[in-house]
């Protein structure tokens, strides 16, 4: 059974908490344990993950450090997530992998993932990334760097880039014979490092930042596998979430995610992409996308909890 | 005719330079360019490189963070590091691939490396890392966090840490698959991440630094590859550099490697690395190792310029 798990923010870094290495990898080490599950049930598995915190920092200590040391920009900061994220995951599944008697071969792959320079995005940046600013501090940037900053619901300033369509995984002919050769593979982290492609092949890293779960769709029809299993911090996906009239789904189709979507249930800055990203996947040639929580991964892989979405 | 390239410093970042991101991105661009030759003639090219600057940078920006972003150990920054560089070239050398009308698939490895815990190197650390702190900082970092910080030739304190031998390559068989399948891989940058594997599988990351030149002799057996082409800032190895006598050397053999190994010609900063790794390639079965200016690579490979090193 070909199963891509998309793992969400949660399964290395929590809520409520700083972000220590100790912390990073023991959150590793748990989430692994749910991995090495699946993969004692008969799941073949690749694995994709975001970055939000840990590009979050990179970025932040960027800024911190900026009168000494020239601040990197987006892709290069995701680029660092990836290998720090990748090394983590390396180093907990595989000790997890041991502890259970197995052995397989895991990597991590620097990914890229190309969008369209004329994508309606780069005219509407919508995703905050980075440090809060003072409206002082916002006045300032926006002028030096060109940036585009908002008001951030009272909190402060913050930056808004992009978040134009993923594409194309540039790195999908390695990722994909890695797979199939047996390597659990990790790639396509915080969605991938997003570039653009001019017509000679010449390449260049943009400033934006790409949905992990429209990139995991993506990522998921290349490898061909059956299964898209979402793990993220709720049970399931529910209509009037947060209501008195909260309802849980065990069941989705595609049409009931679209009208959903439209009718505006799930919020963009949360389910919605997921939705979204499942929706692609089927159309794609998916057989289900799963939507779950990371502490119920093998649970919801053979259908006792989670919401089922199928065409 | 496979080869593998490990890069210099200067590949990436030079002397002077504040290394940012567009300085960082035209020397990779201008370094591809030499890769490009190579692959213009024949090589099969694998790739490794060095992380000096880059880890030291990212070490500088965890330190000015640390009052509001816990600091992350060194191997997360050396991996963080990997998926920096990793990308530069990915973006760098499939470019300028495409411009010279060729296409191969690129690829960057996040590549662990073990180290015996046991290594002498843990008991006597001898590798400056990160920035240059005052007497009363470095005093104060002895005790909150254990570190080993001594006086650094007058311009201030500096951490130091194990520099131990590399031992095994985690990644192996897969970058191995992905060279043998045509793929030029971009892996072990720094020398690897190190790590030590205990006695029941169960990895950990440790506070040492690799040599990249002894993990790409390990490498380069690991691949297979004929030759190992070391570039870096000289045109050669000399005997007796920087005095009146100083000698440039266009061949060396093995025994006589070791001779002016153990005579201290060649200092355990720069050179000695460099020819202790071609020793233990040529030992582990390769062909040739040479040394050569990151400027001439071809013109090294084909027997023109630098120093070859042969059994």
């Amino acid at each position: 059974m070909k199963v891509l798990v998309s793992l969400g923010g949660n399964a290395i870094l929590r809520r409520g908490e700083k972000g220590t290495a100790d912390e990073q990898a023991a959150n590793v080490r748990s989430t692994s344990k749910q991995l090495v599950r699946l993969v004692q049930v008969g799941a073949k598995l690749a694995i994709t993950h975001g970055n939000g915190p840990q590009v979050g920092n990179i970025l932040l200590q960027n800024e911190l450090a900026k009168a000494e040391l020239p601040a990197m920009p987006l892709d290069i900061c995701g680029a660092e997530s990836q290998g720090m994220i990748g090394y983590l995951l390396e180093v907990g599944l595989e000790s997890e992998l041991k502890r259970a008697g197995l052995d397989a071969p895991i990597s991590a792959i620097v990914t890229r993932v190309a969008v369209d320079p004329l994508d309606e995005a780069f005219r509407h940046p919508t995703k905050p990334v980075g440090p809060f600013y003072s409206e002082t501090e916002a006045a300032r940037l926006r002028g030096e760097r060109g940036w585009q900053i908002t008001s951030d619901s009272g909190r402060g300033y913050r930056r808004v880039v992009p978040s134009p369509k993923p594409l194309d995984i540039l790195e999908k002919k390695v990722i994909r014979s890695l797979y199939d050769a047996g390597t659990i593979v990790v790639s396509a982290g915080g969605g991938g490092v997003p570039v653009v492609v001019n017509e000679n092949g010449e390449i260049s890293g943009v400033e934006a930042v790409l949905d992990k779960d429209r990139t995991a769709a993506l990522l998921a029809n290349v490898l061909g596998v059956e299964t898209l299993l979402i793990l993220t911090d709720v049970e399931r996906v529910y209509l009037n979430y947060g209501t008195p009239e909260e309802r849980p789904l065990d069941r989705l189709s595609v049409e009931e995610c679209r009208r959903y979507l439209d009718e505006g249930q799930f919020p963009s800055g949360s389910m919605g992409p997921k939705i979204e990203g499942a929706v692609s996947f089927l159309e794609g040639g998916g057989v289900r996308a799963i939507i779950a929580s990371l502490d119920n991964a093998e649970s919801a892989l053979s259908g006792k909890t989670g919401t089922f979405i199928e065409r």
